[in-house]
């Protein structure tokens, strides 16, 4: 089957690009570390064409279609929040045409913003493709990561969402405090249940964060548990509290590696059932989607 | 009034002393940064002596006691920890007699420690001498800092306590995250108040902690809230979870200088009477107080 779309995600520290068939089998791929924050604005362009180029070359006029924060301040150009509740064909109507150079234009998907009852602002960026492609009408989309996502989708359309700092969390408090310079090496994993039932227990997480250091002290868990206890904590907290946000809906995971391993199994160990998803499958799919609304 | 106790806080980073007249009078004072952290154990003595020492060649032998870090696995002697329920009773019971050399000898305050229903310990070390000065016979001790304390007392008695790991995840999110990148000089307080009302809206710490960014990329808060943000998000979440600890119980504030005026602050906005302490009055009350119990 001929290449029928040139995929990008391009992130602040990542560009992969998928030669993408029209029956959505991955012709060809590239990656490298040109993310958004490593490459000046004006030399975003060339960044892209010196990836696809070839592709573009050998196949003619294909179009290519980007999502992520090339889209953001910082990126190519700053593509508007499209304002939720939206679904595949407000993020269509909403991709914005760049020119590539010889009559080629990239098309950028919009990030999506929505709004609290307070009127407190959330955004992503990149997400709202892989959305596109769970496959979901009626539920919640899970999306770990540095910022992760949840997102509740009524007919196919995300009538809100919320971040979660988990990761990025994790970072912090691994890499720059005390509880970080307690963990040993090689990681236990029989930390992780434990830092999972403590995210259920009384005094929320900055009192159980410190009980990881007090556990260790008072010889009750070996250094080898600190970072998983850390991890089931942080990710047992985002559950209680995504969950209330879900009530009941269904869920499907986006996320494979450790991602899929740790969040399945927190879901597994409350009970509750969740359909995980491949996460460079459902980009590509959803940005395929959004390209053909178009 | 005559010199009649050396009092010493000697904690990582800071080593003070203080001579004390029988009556509290603080009549001579000395600091420096030789904290636990930076002498090697088997220099202490000595660092301490060259602090102290020119105090008892002028007065003779006074007694010298110690609180903080020194009794901790780091610092000059590991003195076990004293298990709650404790009162000034039992820890001038375990007061640790070390050599100072010269015939005189000085006396480690040993720390606290306590478990929760599930066993998880907690602990600390020099803010039970703070508690033994704050003169609260029933009520809730709240001891603000890097891993702030609410410690509740019954009779005089430390029946159990809660670490909260504010401080030290204050540093960490603005120094090690994307939130502490956003934050411009200088600070303006009005972030406080929205960070303590976020601290109440749904979805928890790690999700009301990325509104901080949304909130300056949307163009409705100013870069300058940005840390007074995530210090009011951190208190509010601290002060939500202290509270069910504490239970309608008389509070008492042990605080100055920012501490105080941010707990304070919080307090107040949640219409909770707080006694506020001097930490320094406080600590060397309690000193003398286990001093002379013994």
């Amino acid at each position: 089957m001929p290449p029928a779309l040139i995929a990008v995600d391009w992130g602040t520290t990542r560009l992969r690009a998928w030669l993408i068939a029209a029956d959505g089998a991955v012709l060809d791929r590239t990656a490298s570390d040109d993310g958004i924050l490593a490459v000046p604005a004006e030399g975003l362009p060339s960044t892209l064409l010196g990836r696809v180029g070839p592709w573009l070359e050998r196949n003619g006029c294909l179009p290519v279609a980007m999502a992520g924060m090339v889209g953001s301040r910082n990126g190519w150009v700053e593509v508007p929040y499209v304002e939720c509740p939206a679904g595949i064909p407000r993020l269509a109507a909403a991709l914005t045409r760049m020119p590539l150079g010889d009559g080629i234009d990239a098309l950028i998907v919009p990030g999506l913003i929505t709004r609290d009852a307070d009127g407190t602002p959330d955004v992503m960026r990149g997400e709202e493709t892989k959305i596109a492609g769970a496959g979901l009408d009626d539920g919640v989309v899970v999306m770990p990561g540095t910022h992760g996502k949840w997102a509740r989708l009524a007919g196919g359309i995300v009538e809100g969402f919320a971040t979660f700092m988990t990761g990025e969390l994790y970072a912090a408090l691994t890499g720059h405090t005390i509880l970080g310079r307690l963990a040993e090496d090689p990681d236990d994993s029989a930390g992780f249940s434990r830092g999972l039932a403590a995210s259920r227990r009384p005094g929320g997480l900055t009192h159980q964060l410190f009980a990881a250091r007090t556990l260790v002290l008072a010889g009750d868990m070996p250094g080898t548990q600190v970072r998983p206890y850390l991890s089931g904590l942080l990710i047992g907290t985002e559950l209680d509290h995504g969950r209330a946000l879900a009530a009941g809906s269904d869920l499907v995971l986006v996320a494979d590696g450790a991602f899929a391993e740790s969040y399945g199994a927190a879901f597994a160990a409350l009970g509750v059932p969740v359909r995980c998803c491949d996460p460079e499958a459902v980009f590509l799919r959803g940005l395929a989607r959004i390209v053909a609304a178009a």
